[in-house]
């Protein structure tokens, strides 16, 4: 029950209404490993440059997370800076070095490939599509993207549609790419385009799963203070996968399915406690189930026999 | 268990993006006393103007809405005007005709004095005052209120707060009123104005209720196509107020609260899909129950015995 990932890591400089970091260990393979590595296997594909502190690969390997596909290349690691206003909902970037990701041919070491669970964070389509030629026969495939590539590179990004089970999006995302308001409906437009589900993730409001017949609201755990968000839609994507990694059924069903999405949840509310992967590195299990536990009560309510 | 609603009645010309009405039976009491008509008996307390359309009060009091409270006054009844967006989150006003309004000094019949719950509409607080003081000594009491009076009659509007035991208000107002961006810091700080209680609604995406140490999220029913959003907010406040009345419990338990910010979700899904109360005029208590257990299927998720 390994899983495949395949993404950015990224040195990042943010800037929050709560303090600033520079450098800060990012990308969203970093976050994403980082998460999912709580639940599952994780086999990492990405690049890094010269620059890349062995520390920081060595933080992830502690967690078992395998790096024998992350390629380090001449040059510098992706570099992304951006600031966040008091909403904390959309960043604003300042600037975005690629570096090393212009070059970045992923290729998936042999042990990679007959892996059950793939997913492809948010880069090139293109390079979504190489990873998915190499892998043997993968039981679940999800994958994101951002308005960079519905705007830049729509055909490319159809075609990774086509191959995959699951897209999971932002809600203005989703809206752009499928020219639809109403999410029920944009939901149904990107259902068309290949992905037999489809996860819209819509910050503190939660999340909504569209999965043959079914919807499913899942929560957003609520924060007093969230004090950097990059990451969180990386993190989510990591509970995720991961737990469905972890339940390892034969087809995917509803119930794990729905847990999934709520662990998503649970997972990017700590990232979001503090910068970079910091609130990761020092999370204990106990805490997890912790807040699971909270949304369920957080979101119940008893049925009634005679509702009028 | 009968509820005593003040408000106004008005009528409404209202614009969207999917058509327009002139003359559109409106008013935070006409929603609401039509909305909680399904569950409890209602007594109605406003002012109407000399063209006020007989066959509009019989449509409530064919519901077994008293109207013995309901004044008609020299002039014309209270007008809005106003026009949505494709986005439909916000009215913008064109016009607002207060007219009989001007004058409207609440006075209850007797029979309205002893009834255990009340409702206070978004008017004047100075009015849910003059209201408050006839009543001999209500259950529960809950009240709406709206940006005009947070900007302009916040002392009066603290005077209410101090006397209700729940604010049911739209989350930019909650932010506003209690200077938090934070929902749940603005919850807190509304709490300590006064209401033990305090339900703050986002629209699209339901609502939140902040109870002694519990939230609830609740959902909001996700409609493929919102018509007409006028009087979402009062039908909500409708089922919310109409099922406690229903339930009558001698104390305000966090299951009967939980279930009736569902209601009111559910009742605003019916109220929008239709101009004025057009919706609610053919609603069949099947279709209530129905979109009830659909939100309960929409939020369900199984518990895990072990998290991670």
């Amino acid at each position: 029950m390994s899983l495949v990932v395949v993404g950015t890591m990224a040195y990042d400089s943010v800037k929050t209404p709560f303090g600033e970091r520079d450098r800060a260990l990012g990308g969203s393979a970093t976050y994403f490993s980082m998460c999912a590595s709580f639940f599952s296997k994780v086999k990492l594909v990405a690049v890094v440059g010269q620059d890349f502190d062995n520390a920081d690969m060595k933080t992830l390997e502690e967690r078992g997370v395998d790096t024998a596909g992350v390629e380090k290349a001449e040059g510098k690691s992706f570099h992304w800076k951006g600031e966040y206003g008091y909403d904390l909902n959309e960043a604003k970037t300042l600037d975005t070095q690629l570096n090393v990701l212009m070059g970045f041919d992923p290729k998936l070491p042999d042990s990679y490939r007959n892996s059950d669970y793939l997913f492809l964070a948010n880069i090139d389509p293109k390079l979504q599509q190489k990873v998915l030629d190499q892998m043997e026969k993968p039981r679940l495939v999800a994958c994101d993207t951002m308005n960079f590539w519905i705007d830049g590179a729509l055909a490319e990004l159809k075609k990774t549609l086509a191959r995959v089970d699951i897209l999971i999006i932002n809600e203005g995302e989703a809206r752009m790419l499928a020219g639809a308001n109403n999410l029920q409906k944009a939901a149904s437009s990107i259902r068309d385009m290949g992905p037999s589900t489809v996860i819209i993730k819509r910050g503190e409001y939660g999340a909504l799963l569209f999965h043959k017949g079914e919807i499913f609201s899942a929560p957003a755990y609520p924060l007093e203070d969230v004090f950097d968000p990059t990451g969180a839609g990386d993190t989510f994507a990591g509970g995720f996968m991961g737990h469905i990694a972890r339940m390892n059924k034969p087809e995917l069903n509803d119930t794990v399915l729905r847990q999934a999405i709520v662990m998503g949840s649970v997972m990017a509310s700590f990232t979001v406690e503090d910068f970079s992967i910091d609130r990761l590195r020092k999370l204990e299990r106990s805490e997890i189930a912790d807040r699971f536990r909270f949304l369920k009560a957080f979101t119940h309510f008893e049925d009634l026999k005679e509702v009028v």
